[in-house]
């Protein structure tokens, strides 16, 4: 573009129109983003468990809660830890008695806007998550439910806390209630980030990188899944469409994903896709923690997913972008609740 | 005592002086606690590792750092967990790839205060433990110090928080300052309660059967060792004076105590006396959580020191005493820090 030979007038005329098209094409990349994702809500609801203070305040607790675990150390903290944005930074989990689970915690912030909990989706929602992972072996370990009411029974302080969490029950320490309480704290764990307030008008919220990776993301087609207010949990896919994943992640097994819960052919390697919120703060990837870095994950997605060879820049603006996703957490959130003294 | 045939001034010159008497009663026993205890100081401080802000901060978020273990669970709050007030509930300590530690986690509250830390005094003051637990193969379990600081150094985030607490070093991330940070922030963990409210003066922070409690407690003999500031934590003693300990604690095996130490036979069965404060909080109780309720504890205690067979109203009494023990946990310890991002 050579402008030096211009009349002024010309060359302010250029430059208006210039600066109208940068303008246009701003106004575009944001229509565009609105078309692909929505803003975090402020609580995640849920019309089966509507969020109340006491609920939450007790569902803090529990969040807390290593008493009903068979050995007394494992606690939703124990893979979720908020100091570490709700993930516990390890391949896989490893639970009760240092069991190891097979596959990576995912982060416990906006969770509960999935369309399921868990990489396979075998858990409903966070309350069924909460409900099931008492007994679950490699989490509360626990023989029953019954058991850990009882244990939950056994501390004087709870009984006032679920009374207050759910008036009018006349037996209200069960663990449909104690998964209740964790799944509405856990609807109050969102973290708003820079991409909010883009998707909300304010353009200055993303930088020249952020918004060049927003673009690419979008060119790229990994909105396709990746979309929605969480940047993905809102379907099942193929982790493996273009080649294998484990041909570039070195996994070793090899998960075959959904297909351990259906044992239907088409669910082979079938995964939720997860939320890209947080993703530059929760390290490491993939449902077997199996890529460390999130440049490389990026690169793989390209590859596997889309048959594309990213490049280095390319995949250096989309880590930009996701980090835009990289949220404030809920203060409320970070304050440690006293438990209940044991008897 | 009949008052019924008395003249009507007469009865009240008697209820005067009686209530005069009963002041007398509460101001001598104030007098008394005050010769045996002193109110909790605001914080802990140490002239080798004076507390800052900064130094609090960057401790604070290194008190629930897990990247530095080996298994990448263990983090100071594994064992200290601040929403039971800063000890486990276990019976000993479960560290690193679920290895049983042989003695029960103290409570990080107050702790600082003490002579010495961990049951046989073998850590010289909280910034020893903290230094001292990153290559312990039961906490950490790392390698070497210089492991734990490489570790850190690869946490992009680390370096200015160690400016910060450090400033004008050169070379400011080191295990040294990594125990003077964590240390700095136990410095602060104190609980003042309604005990020190009656020390400074207040006579109603404590109610009547607290200072019958209170009462026993000195009538016994106990203060004498569980005196000061933190009701203990300032001296070595045998545990078993009057009978060994074993007998009623049924603790198997039997602990020496600082005779694993120093090899001495008069450290036979000799530990560090545990400081009270929160001690209703923080079962179960002795070296080897062998006591799982705080009044068999009085009683045992009665028995095996004192060589008294404390009636079980006096165990009562005793034990609402110590509940008034129970302090505030600090505000500002209670807020999780969000840790630096990994690489």
């Amino acid at each position: 573009m050579r402008v030096s030979g211009m009349h002024p007038l010309k060359i302010i005329a250029f430059l208006l129109a210039a600066t109208g098209a940068i303008g246009q094409t701003e106004k575009g990349l944001l229509e565009r983003a609105r078309g692909s994702f929505q803003p975090l809500a402020a609580v995640l609801q849920s019309p089966a468990n509507p969020v109340t203070p006491e609920k939450v305040a007790l569902g803090k607790a529990l969040f807390y809660e290593r008493r009903i675990s068979s050995d007394g150390l494992v606690s939703c903290w124990r893979c979720h830890p908020l100091s570490l944005y709700g993930a516990d930074g390890l391949k896989t989990a490893v639970g009760n008695s240092c069991r190891v689970n097979p596959r990576n915690s995912p982060t416990i912030f906006n969770a509960a806007g999935q369309i399921s909990q868990h990489w396979v989706g075998n858990r409903r929602d966070v309350e069924d998550q909460a409900a099931q992972s008492v007994t679950g072996a490699g989490s509360f370990n626990m023989p029953s439910s019954q058991a850990v009411e009882k244990t939950l029974e056994a501390i004087p302080g709870y009984a006032g806390l679920f009374r207050k969490a759910f008036p009018g029950e006349t037996r209200p320490v069960t663990i449909a209630n104690f998964a209740k309480a964790i799944g509405a704290f856990e609807r109050t764990l969102v973290t708003p980030s820079p991409f909010d307030a883009f998707l909300k008008g304010d353009q200055s919220a993303l930088g020249e990188s952020e918004k060049r990776g927003l673009t690419a993301f979008l060119d790229a087609g990994c909105a396709g899944c990746h979309g929605g207010a969480l940047v993905g949990g809102a379907s099942y896919q193929k982790f493996g469409v273009a080649e294998p994943y484990w041909k570039y992640t070195k996994s070793a097994p090899v998960d075959t994903g959904r297909f351990d819960v259906t044992k239907l052919e088409p669910d082979k390697y079938v995964f939720k896709v997860p939320p890209l919120r947080n993703v530059d703060r929760t390290p490491p990837y993939f449902q077997d923690g199996s890529v460390g870095r999130l440049d490389d994950a990026v690169w793989i997605m390209g590859k596997v997913q889309l048959g594309k060879d990213l490049e280095l820049r390319t995949v250096r603006d989309i880590r930009a972008f996701l980090r835009s996703l990289t949220g404030r957490l809920p203060e409320d959130a970070l304050r440690v609740p006293v438990l209940p003294a044991s008897e």
